[in-house]
């Protein structure tokens, strides 16, 4: 069944409430959000307009009360379809001062003179505004100080709300059914291009809004890697094809993999490709909640390698939702304690002579057993 | 003809021997980059996995030599493959240090001890990587200098080559195979959220790559707004239908637009549009080294406002290649002087009441007239 569109207000009144308890411990008196993800997660903005990189897009989650939007004027429009009520637009791009006196002013005007502001600035955060700008802005708002969020942000942003889930939940059928139809399009002798561009059609045929990521390979017995765009080799008898999608339904992603063997695959490809499904079994039978992505990492990381060590790829899963990837990762070194609501993929990848075969599933923390988001790959690697 | 994928090693070491050359003017010891456009400029690194947010990925032009690849190991594979042979891998994600010491130890190696790193930091520009990690780069470097880059690179890329061209090219009549099947998706009954599906689809079976970018709209007489994500709202006669796509190949964008009538149109909307081809037509006429984006600017505006005043959107083309939307912007204050092999984008936009029409063109400045890369809009807003 098809989930609604958007959020109800309520959602995002529980979500600044939420992060404005946190601001109060850690005695931020704002945060600013500069990129898609963070603006989109408290204002429900979504617009695919981010992929131009000119206009800088601005949120002031306050110590109290409600968001407030510093935006573009090309963006006023559709803000103003969101909860979000104090919207404040320049015309951008401005060569000479592009928000920043504006931004300036709002958060003078919410914060005190000798407020902190927080940034998201550790793992995985960026700073979506010119490097110039931001010098600017903090030589512009007296004596208040330009700081970290301590991972407010991202700490909120883990747990998934059973809204959300619903949506990565219908991202994943989509993709599901998009792998599904893979053998209508996926033959000898056709080149991967093909193949790429045929099943990013297919994705949206089942029904993606759009489908920002693709990567896969087919070489004999395995891939070298995983990251390259397809070229137009053709696809032959004894190659491994591997799909991996990121499609987005309402602004959520899912993110896993399929494999198949173009004719009957050796005994070598088998055996690594049923180490795959064994390592997400073990991850999948200790997912719950109290248990760290550590946990997750050692016990796939045990079938897939024989002295454990971390695989070349560095990782072995991590967080989903409204990007592709997420915190947290399932590294050694992550030892993040797994909650209800958290979503994540297994990903584990596995040496086969100098190629890879990897595979990925996603998997929601529940109370108890994990929920399967993506339809499980079946034990034995389908053939084509 | 399809035009050859990548670029020959010579393409690499004359972007980087202009760049070496301002940088020289500018005494700069080197220039350090973290942005999807930016790396693959220099070093031909061509990966949709940029779409995850967790891994940063580092290039560094010196004062002499090669540019220098700091980068997470999973991409040592693909990067292996460019003309880039000074590779420094780390397994990425890092908890506690994600590159950082590896790459200050590469400027440190690469630059005098008082050098001068420059980032980009001007208009358009991002950097990312974690603040804070930046923060902890700049105390990493000794007596060196973390700096603004004096828009070397952005100057560098605004001019495009030969081969450069042809790929822009490419996308352009990609898309404009899929713009003249239009009338197979689009009827009267239809949610836009069905035609945005289509269209994507119809630019990906015409040869698209992917398709990053879509936008548009359908409303009566017009649209209130460009960037919002389409509704399953059905198409409806006196509809005014507006697709706008930049889609890629081999990683060069196109970035326009057609507009559609559903039924036969009124006086007003076709008044409007008229005005908008005339508009595109004006700008055109005057298109040539030595004028400016100013001058393109006011001829378009004269014709679309009666003031004279900046539209809503706040400009009317911008540049375009391996990004979306790229330095300049066709504004009144921006005065970049036209030289052949800029590519850029005309789009004028109109009020009709309450709504907007928008409609854009994409051209290469050459010695004398411009060429319009993108097939032409018929003068009469067609009909479906």
């Amino acid at each position: 069944m098809t989930p609604n569109r958007g959020f109800p207000k309520a959602e995002y009144l529980r979500r600044v409430a939420a992060t404005q308890e946190q601001m109060h411990r850690f005695e931020l008196d704002a945060i600013l959000l500069t990129c898609e993800r963070d603006v989109r997660y408290f204002s429900g903005f979504l617009t695919r307009f981010w992929e131009s990189p000119t206009r800088p897009w601005f949120l002031i989650i306050p110590a109290a009360g409600a968001p407030v939007a510093v935006i573009p004027s090309i963006g006023a429009s559709l803000m103003g379809k969101t909860w979000i009520s104090d919207i404040r637009t320049w015309s951008s791009p401005n060569l000479t001062d592009d928000g920043v006196s504006l931004l300036a002013e709002a958060l003078t005007e919410l914060t005190p003179s000798t407020g902190v502001i927080g940034l998201p600035h550790g793992p995985e955060s960026h700073l979506r505004m010119p490097l110039g700008d931001y010098e600017t802005l903090r030589r512009s708002i007296g004596h208040r100080q330009l700081s970290q969020d301590h991972n407010i942000i991202r700490d909120q942003q883990v747990i998934k709300s059973e809204l959300e889930i619903a949506k990565i939940r219908h991202a994943c059928a989509i993709a599901g059914a998009a792998f599904e139809r893979v053998p209508e399009i996926a033959m000898e002798g056709r080149g991967l291009d093909e193949v790429f561009r045929n099943f990013q059609m297919l994705c949206l045929e089942s029904g993606a809004d759009w489908v920002p990521y693709l990567a896969g390979g087919a070489e004999s017995g395995g891939y070298s890697d995983v990251i390259s765009p397809a070229t137009n080799v053709a696809l032959k008898k004894g190659d491994v094809l591997m799909l991996d999608t990121g499609l987005v339904w309402d602004g959520y992603f899912c993110d896993f993999d399929r494999n198949w063997s173009m004719g009957a695959s050796n005994a070598a490809t088998q055996d690594a490709y049923s180490k795959l499904i064994d390592a997400t079994s073990a991850a999948a039978e200790i997912a719950k909640p109290g248990r760290t992505t550590a946990d997750l990492f050692h016990a796939m990381n045990a079938i897939v390698t024989a002295d454990a060590d971390e695989t070349e790829a560095g990782r072995l899963g991590h967080g989903l939702g409204m990007s592709l990837t997420e915190w947290p990762s399932i590294i050694a070194t992550d030892t993040t304690v797994l909650e209800p609501g958290m979503v994540l993929t297994l990903e584990p990848g596995v040496g086969v002579g100098d190629k890879i075969l990897v595979h990925e599933e996603n998997i929601l923390i529940t109370q108890d057993a994990p929920e399967f988001l993506s339809p499980r790959a079946s034990q034995q690697l389908p053939v084509l």
